[in-house]
């Protein structure tokens, strides 16, 4: 069985977050991760509307809430490598190499990430240690980890059919 | 002289785009390009925002709002290779091969980007042909072409020294 890699949004805020957080979904799904889990304020919009893009582009992506991160870590730890991206944390070029194959909880904040996230993760990782975006840490990290292999997606309705200029989903 | 790197973001909604735009300027700066142009609504607070951010944590990055995206991508297009990046395009893999080491307009939408931008880029790539990110989609752009070679930024007033746990800023 390969291994499983889950991410984990946390302090979601409805009203500031909603799209970036769908952001972080889309990209959680696109780039190869087989869940996402939101904490933080509960947002059912969020999650149905990402529940609606599995269905029509494909899975398996599973989207859910969980109310307690801690939670989500410590049990996660059991199992899996606890990654928190980071741009306080060493550099993803020289930590990326240190993670096996195994399965991975990936972490990424909002604003402001409680000082204990960075104590219950395996590895902290700054991609670049300059201010960016969650969603391109979160693209960059999984990009690299799978080795741009793309992800073949089952039970999609729409797909796209790649082309030089214009659009045509089938 | 080096290949100078834009990035044109069309269709800014000031109440919808504020945090994504915001994104988008971030990784830009982050992932190497030289400036962002900004189309759509003008809004001070995010020129202002990302200027912040150059005034603290080091340049050059230029930000600024053209109102008509169209009159941007002619004048670039004497100088510089047209990208605009959508998931309808075909795949990076076997484009980015093709881009030359010169200049580059690079093209970013949001929700709905007008025809006539698929015909006047030169290469419309898709990162991914799976509904993303656009923020996401410029990094992994961006980090490709730059072949994962981080930028030094000059004049910063803080930089942060990569640390296993916790955060260190100087």
């Amino acid at each position: 069985m390969s291994a499983l890699i889950s991410v984990l949004r946390i302090g979601h805020r409805i009203k500031r977050d909603a799209r970036i957080s769908t952001h972080c979904g889309l990209v959680a799904r696109a780039f190869g991760a087989d869940e996402i889990i939101f904490s933080g304020e509960r947002d059912n919009n969020l999650l149905k509307g990402l529940r609606k893009v599995v269905k029509n582009w494909g899975g398996p992506f599973s989207v859910r809430y969980e109310k307690n991160y801690r939670k989500v870590i410590k049990k996660y730890k059991k199992r899996a490598c606890v990654i928190h991206l980071t741009m306080y944390g060493l550099s993803l070029e020289k930590e990326i190499r240190k993670i096996k194959r195994k399965n991975l909880l990936v972490i990424i904040g909002s604003e402001k990430v409680p000082g204990e996230v960075y104590h219950l993760s395996d590895y902290n990782i700054a991609v670049t240690s300059q201010p960016h975006s969650e969603v391109a840490a979160l693209a960059i990290f999984l990009d690299r980890f799978s080795k741009k292999k793309e992800k073949r997606f089952r039970k999609a309705k729409l797909r796209i059919v790649p082309q030089e200029r214009g659009k045509k989903v089938i």
